[in-house]
């Protein structure tokens, strides 16, 4: 999910309703800040078309357009654990659309989890202000047993952990990763 | 270590003596197609100053600049492990400068580690056509033992592993991560 607007003008970085990408930003930095996790947001791939030199040759570019990220938005590491997952907001009331995510995407979070890792993608819903985190396999498991492009909202309230927001971090979603961690060392010693 | 000119004209791919970044994208590409690790090269940062939109209502970037990354370069998973490093290149044939590496870039390699994950820097020393793969502790112990802003080769020597280029992977770090995965482990067991 990318906010162009934001991006080019930083002006309304003090208001409330910032978009699931501000927060999630917000939120990494306060993780940082306290040495909880480190986690980043990607830089948006930009492809340059047109370039030239200034004065002091630097590059400037003089026509761009911006591409697809190729893997994901976000990822880093939190208690040892890599951490790989996707945002993305939706208007719509009842369910999520799956072309709001890539199919390479959703390979790259798959194979995340094969390769040890921790996976996942945050939702929200803006109408209802409710965001939830899916674990890829629920994803996964959504795509196998669905003919249907669009993972319904009682999906989420199912198979996904509600996240609330709050003032400071926003969207504590580390705290989610904390369950997920417990599951994953139960599964590991057969508990 | 960015090399503009390859990013905007891809013409040389399959020559040889291609620099580090592409030996090492190219390495990562062979990593993720053979299923033994995910690490990818983050995109370089843009700073868009100008924008306007197409008639399709893409926006195109009018001006913008490269800007120098936050954390570093590549960063990903092997063995359920996170791995994070910095590759640059350097013409001086007995030492590598700091310079080469932002203070807030070896700040994140050391966070990294706290955090529980793999770090270090890959050195190209293009003259004598050597690559070291050199553990962020060591660097972090180089700083303070020393006044100087280069690390010299003999330190490299001592302290690093060197990697030999092949045809295909064309930069096999990964065999180096094993070690040093292998190390890990025997600190945890207090072999």
């Amino acid at each position: 999910m990318i906010n162009y607007r934001y991006k080019i003008n930083k002006n309304n970085y003090g208001n409330r309703g910032m978009c699931l990408e501000e927060d999630i930003n917000s939120t990494n930095e306060y993780y940082i800040e306290n040495d909880i996790a480190l986690i980043y947001k990607k830089p948006t791939p930009i492809k340059a078309t047109k370039v030239s030199y200034s004065n002091n040759k630097n590059i400037v570019i003089n026509e761009g357009f911006f591409e697809k990220q190729s893997t994901t938005d976000y990822n880093g590491i939190y208690k040892g654990y890599y951490i790989d997952f996707e945002a993305k907001e939706t208007n719509n009331k009842t369910s999520f659309s799956l072309n709001n995510i890539h199919k390479h995407q959703i390979k790259h979070l798959l194979n995340v989890v094969k390769h040890g890792g921790i996976s996942f993608i945050i939702v929200r819903f803006n109408s209802i202000s409710k965001n939830f985190l899916l674990e890829s396999k629920f994803l996964e498991n959504f795509e196998k047993e669905n003919e249907r492009k669009s993972i319904p909202l009682t999906y989420f309230e199912q198979y996904g952990y509600p996240i609330n927001e709050k003032f400071i971090p926003r969207i504590d979603y580390i705290k989610i990763i904390d369950i997920l961690i417990k599951e994953k060392t139960n599964e590991k010693n057969n508990i």
